[in-house]
């Protein structure tokens, strides 16, 4: 990257790129992989966070960023594994993201596993769809989204695409936090008030 | 449609919708179903098309309209299953478009079958990826697109997201066709130029 001003050139050449649906995992592009390290001061329970950080620090997801242009004519897509597991009661998630632009909407299509698409506006309205397999969640445009594994064994698989210029505001998820949490409460989750958030 | 330019708004709600990952289908929205006689024109072996249609005209492919917005920060998305047979020795195929907003790339992400997608810019140059299971295959702007079943057996699945106001240009194909057509040789597709197409 340069100081300068860049315009992303649009695509002319058609690209096509194997992804391995049994594990959502494409060999010939790094994936983007997040330990739970990475997710410092979001789940609710600090004291089992730390212990699972320091007991190995798993992996909990990874995505792709399949390098399309900045534009909107072009639509960014990838697949994003989040692997099961709890930190407390609390599922295993994704940090989470508004889109830059903010009004970018996104389209979540589930290849397998069971999880939760969280969602929420900057107004504070929240909205919740469930994952399983084959289930397309369209996620309006300005809300914040967070996947949620809440399959105890699987891990959950989903491809994704959304406006090539939409962007990525990482930053309001981890000042803030979401509204809202989901734990395991004997076996199905439950939506409950994030003892964290920054209002 | 009325007379009245019309602004679409934006979407404020998310929408699930559980598609059957072995079929393609949606129970809960009407798919848009194209029997082969859809494709008057289209195919090389005129007199193998006539008889096809009279003799039961079977439905060749069919795929989703979700309704989305006709906004560059929405998503419009849906499945597309192409099912197997031949029409002389010419695979099953959709009719393909440019989009209307010619620039407007596209990913289809393939679910299940094995198939091609042949590409054509206005200019006349032509990619063909190939579609197997997990593959995605990212159609640059600027290129009309049709999906080839090249299985003898398979349905051809895949999950398709473009940019929400990329609107589509069915009618320079309906008028001129593709450059090259995609046979059957011996079990393996081949590429032909089209001996019907208009210059
Ligand atoms: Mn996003
Ligand atoms: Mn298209």
């Amino acid at each position: 990257m340069t100081e300068s001003t860049t315009v992303a050139e649009a695509t002319t050449v058609a690209v096509a790129t194997q992804f391995d649906l049994a594990t959502g995992l494409a060999e010939s592009v790094p994936s983007l992989r997040r330990p739970l390290s990475a997710m410092t001061g979001m789940y609710a329970d600090t004291a089992a966070f730390e212990a699972a950080v320091a007991d190995g620090d798993p992996l909990t997801y990874e995505f792709y960023d399949m390098g399309v242009p900045a534009l909107e004519t072009e639509i960014a897509y990838g697949t994003s594994i989040t692997y099961p597991g709890k930190v407390g009661d609390e599922y295993h998630m994704t940090k989470g993201h508004f889109h830059e632009r903010l009004e970018s909407a996104e389209i979540y299509f589930c290849l397998s596993g069971r999880g939760l698409m969280l969602m929420e506006s900057p107004e504070g309205d929240v909205q919740v769809e469930e994952f399983a397999p084959g289930r397309a969640v369209y996620v309006p445009g300005r809300y914040a989204h967070r996947s949620v594994n809440t399959s105890p064994d699987e891990p959950l698989i989903t491809f994704f695409a959304f406006p090539g210029d939409a962007g990525h505001d990482y930053g309001t998820i981890e000042t803030k936090g979401f509204r809202k949490i989901v734990v395991d409460r004997d076996g199905e989750p439950e939506l409950l008030d994030n003892p964290r958030w920054v209002g």
